[in-house]
């Protein structure tokens, strides 16, 4: 939008990120079936706004890329709306490099293994199954990159058992930095709430967080990476 | 909420729908896989709602049930929120009887045949596919009651291609009195937009009306169904 436009123009906030080059990922990706069905992940994206928001009010650039929300882009930030799991990894390699790349969106697994462009007809013959093929995995991707590898890549990892255990293995298996684990069993009201619990899994330890506000999160996590990345 | 309640008992506005009582469905339904992943439909509700507020202006007691959608209750009806099709089945039994059936949600026509409360994890072996079971069908139980069919029963085919004949098709095949056929191909900017191009197919001959915002075809609804009601 053109605010967006003029927001960008205005010198940024200066504070612990200035200089710093912040790609995050965030809500869910629809994955299409045909024009109206799709495969879909639960998540209100509000997590990944408020670390966004945070990281440019500490003087980051900050590029965000979306999936569909119902959620106002984060002032200063530049946004890239996506819907699939193959658009955000296009538009994550398009924002690197970075400094910081923070994959906080729940992108689909898999997708439908065919896509038609006309509606799926019940009468004809019925669906019995959708077939599903594995989707790029973004954060692995961005991980392992062997040039212009950020300095840090965070994960996330919404789990509903064995949160830390999940997590710790996620971390390893991808090759990123840290792993921020939080648990998302029904009851919990981490899923479309404005509160979170987390654990951020380092490597070095895990630091497990009381529960807060998703902004308050946002405001934490912004000075902890901007300590990682001063540190080194 | 309070205010809904309150809105409630204030005096109906008095209009060519006074006295009668019109149920409607609106949005997706979302048909969980696990916590986390499900098979959605593609619908903004904004249709819906708009003929629920147009038909309460004229002076009908409203029930909306109303599928996932990021839309404000519209004032003075009664609002039901569901997420899946056999809650919002389940909803517009309970709301019955009425005079007047509107079934415009996006039903999901199948579910995942399983759901799992833990999420179903990506390296045990994977997912291969959905296996898929077929949801009830809201608009033909509603169609096919033997006792207390509302007077009027209205449902929506969005179609891709030959919309027309898959409307008058599924007119026949649900027996419901009145189809409302509309193209949401990709590019007709339907899903989502404001605007919206419809045929009522009532078996006495269609009627294509212009495009028209979607707050506009609520209301000339709202006119023809009270047009209608009269006739008997």
């Amino acid at each position: 939008t053109i605010a967006a436009a003029a927001e960008r123009l205005l010198p940024k906030p200066q504070g612990v990120l200035s200089g710093k080059r912040i790609v995050i990922t965030a809500g869910p990706t629809y994955e299409p079936l045909d024009p109206v069905r799709f495969v879909g992940n639960r998540s209100s994206g509000k997590q990944g706004y408020a670390i966004a928001a945070a990281c440019r009010n500490e003087g980051a650039e900050v590029t965000l890329i979306s999936g569909p929300v119902h959620l106002s882009p984060p002032p200063g930030c530049e946004v890239v709306q996506v819907r699939t799991a193959r658009e955000m990894l296009e538009a994550s390699e398009k924002a690197l490099p970075a400094d910081v790349f923070i994959a906080c969106a729940a992108v689909a697994d898999y997708r439908p293994a065919f896509e038609t462009t006309h509606k799926v007809k019940k009468e004809r013959g019925g669906l019995t199954a959708i077939d599903l093929v594995e989707n790029p995995d973004i954060l692995a991707t961005v991980s392992q990159m062997e040039e212009g590898r950020p300095q840090l890549v965070i994960g996330f990892a919404a789990e509903t058992d064995d949160v830390i255990g999940h997590a710790e293995t996620k971390r390893a298996r991808k090759k990123c930095d840290w792993i921020i684990a939080n648990d998302v069993s029904p009851g919990t009201d981490v899923m479309g709430g404005d509160r979170n619990t987390v654990t951020i899994i380092t490597g070095k330890g895990d630091e497990a967080l009381p529960e807060m506000p998703k902004d308050r999160l946002g405001a934490y996590l912004a000075q902890r990476i901007a300590r990682k990345l001063s540190a080194g």
